[in-house]
């Protein structure tokens, strides 16, 4: 039969994966969509780059629109990343009838609507497995496993570098420097590691997920951000006296009422007996809560050339498939719910406070007073003194109190003088 | 539009469930499929049963033909299990080209392919997500999201009761016929609870997972079974003491050089930090390794009313897009692979054996050299004194052995007078 041809942009890490499994699985692939599948062309930034897969030179080119422009190509895969140029070929790529499946979670973050609008125009797939937890096919779950279910919660360890960070800093009481350096040398943490310490990664990946989960258009700007990079020793080391890992979490919560919705990145005190708190090192896990499947969790490499590989190809099969039906862009989900996000009064979790106080009688009345004045209750309250210093410290555990409260509770602590410092607040969850 | 018309078989604890969730999310499915689902009749045993759902009168049927034979039906969705009449039914259904979606595990591992075969020669989708681990879409998983990947190995703790047994006999230390009698008084099992104990549950869903995750057909004689009903109580402490957790294991392995595979169920010793040995519980979990994509694990509610019809209407959802686009039985996988079963001589695995023996010098002189005879190795060696008897106890975990080599230990072990029982047996994994 006619074999598909597809036009890769980027032979990176991804790229070279994606080359490896469609030549490798040719036998396999083939069986399933019932048509050998061609890599035709191949973008790359340098044609004379020393790479290490061996790929026909004549099938490079450095300029995308070669690829795009290319009438023989049917499917392109988009793994060069990056906002723009990106978004410029794939527009002009769907324009022109072709499907896409891309690994690109900030293009699909920020322009997803825009871009899957174009493709439902032209009755053409975007398929973007890749984009979120590698190698989890957590998009597919969402959109065709749970397509009966009312998703109310999701919450997802979706970015490795920082897992790999915060399990090393539990697992061996390391500070967080040393342990961003390690990871730096083993290449699991850029130079600048800013977009995954401080959650841009995640957020990105959250939008996608709630946008999915929620059936409603969620923007990156919809998801509330704090990093992993002010998290110390100590903290993790009252988490786990507690009986918490600390994980930074990716949290979309629904309310099962209104459907209001809020999506928040964050390090999260999680109960260890809660399924995603195993979760360490580079993986990745995602955690959903259906109202009716309850409790489910998918566990998986989040990154990685095979991993990811595996998502894109997984993809171009289905794209393949809906090729030979002829029914490609006819199943695309459109968020159909009105968007409506929680505010400051209706959001509400549980919160972990390490305060320094003055080590005297009556400071645990008068911060417990506080609290009570803003309705917030508590779960426990720990006082011990400071063997080093004259001050004590007092750990507190609330039940769940609306981020309204707990922004008055740490108002006031400001003009409390029996408070020296509030230490640490962490969200808790599990 | 107009409306989809479902006939329903069986309305007990799941059927039940998929009413709910057809009726109480209609505007989400119906937003999804484009035209509203209607459950236009369902076949009950007994018209007069009280039930805790209402349900028109006029849709109840006693005789399930009077659905199979309604033309105005486009789908049947079978929750009513049992293997005849059943499949005389959806067979029937099937030449009427009515669609399928069924949660009959003892039907598709049986005459799975039969089913398929008509399925196809009618066009007519037949999907089962429902019949394995319950609420996780693990079916679709294999199907899609590993349709570019080898999937090498699946572990899968696919029958709650039994995990549920296992579980409380490992965190209670209680015996494998008190948590028994306790699971029949929470209706975790049956009051014969041979299917589950047994193992044979378990054996037909991992036919099923064998025959999607290699791509060949699997038959239920393919898999051997051992059930749990000779757990003891004192293997558990042991497992526990060397750092493993017991679980009953649906294991499936495939050779990656000549795609020889095997698939069993049995008690298995999992290493404790193994991500399936903390699935405790009713949960189920599937772990899968693909040559790719790696280590992944899906998790979630494996049984259950509102978990199960969340996999049975996500299915129905599936069909009703299909029937949209004119593509029901289209997208059918059929296993295209030679079946190639591994023998005695090539399934290989660790081993743990607990064995009783007289407590003298040179006993476990004796006992190493004959696992050497049969160039068996050994992992870990543990002697000790038993306090009660004049005995002593012998603790030892093998490396990979085939069951060729560790059936010809076992047998001279007979022979062997220091030897006076072989108390236990367990395959080791992790």
């Amino acid at each position: 039969m006619k074999p598909v041809k597809v036009g890769l942009l980027g032979l990176g890490t991804v790229g070279t994966g994606v080359v490896r499994i469609v030549e490798g699985h040719q036998e396999d692939l083939s069986s399933q969509v019932g048509s050998p599948i061609i890599i035709e062309r191949i973008a790359v930034n340098n044609l004379n780059k020393i790479r290490n897969i061996e790929v026909d030179r004549s099938k490079l080119t450095e300029d995308p629109w070669d690829i795009i422009r290319d009438p023989d190509i049917d499917v392109i895969i988009e793994v060069m990343g990056g906002v723009e140029p990106t978004k410029a070929y794939i527009l002009e790529a769907l324009e022109r009838g072709k499907h896409i499946v891309t690994a690109n979670k900030d293009l699909m973050a920020l322009y997803g609507s825009e871009i899957l609008a174009k493709a439902q125009e032209k009755q053409c797939d975007v398929f973007y497995e890749a984009s979120v937890a590698g190698g989890i096919p957590i998009i597919r779950t969402l959109i065709e496993g749970f397509s009966s279910d009312r998703i109310m919660k999701i919450m997802g360890i979706v970015n490795g570098t920082t897992n790999f960070i915060l399990s090393k800093m539990s697992q061996e009481g390391a500070s967080y420097e040393d342990v961003l350096l390690e990871a730096q040398q083993l290449g699991y943490a850029e130079s600048d590691p800013t977009a995954d310490v401080e959650g841009l990664d995640a957020a990105r990946k959250m939008a996608i997920l709630g946008t999915l989960g929620f059936r409603t258009n969620v923007e990156l700007s919809d998801v509330t951000v704090r990093g992993i990079s002010a998290v110390t020793k100590e903290d993790i080391t009252y988490a786990k006296k507690l009986g918490y890992e600390m994980k930074l979490l990716g949290i979309a919560d629904r309310d099962p009422e209104d459907d209001e919705f809020s999506i928040t990145v964050q390090p999260t005190m999680v109960k260890n007996t809660h399924p995603i708190a195993a979760v360490s090192g580079v993986f990745n896990a995602v955690y959903v809560y259906g109202e009716a499947v309850g409790e489910t969790m998918f566990y998986g490499a989040g990154a990685g050339e095979m991993p990811t590989a595996t998502s894109i190809v997984a993809d171009l099969v289905a794209v393949i498939k809906n090729l030979k039906l002829g029914v490609n862009g006819l199943k695309a989900i459109v968020p159909y719910k009105p968007k409506k996000l929680k505010n400051d009064e209706t959001i509400a979790y549980k919160n972990f406070l390490l305060l320094h106080v003055a080590d005297r009688a009556g400071v645990l009345a008068k911060i417990t007073q506080v609290f009570a004045e803003y309705a917030v209750s508590l779960e426990s309250v720990v006082q011990s003194p400071n063997a080093n210093t004259k001050d004590a410290e007092i750990i507190i555990v609330t039940h769940n109190a609306s981020k309204a409260s707990m922004d008055k509770v740490l108002k006031h602590f400001e003009k409390l003088d029996v408070i020296q410092r509030v230490k640490s607040v962490y969200r808790v969850e599990g």
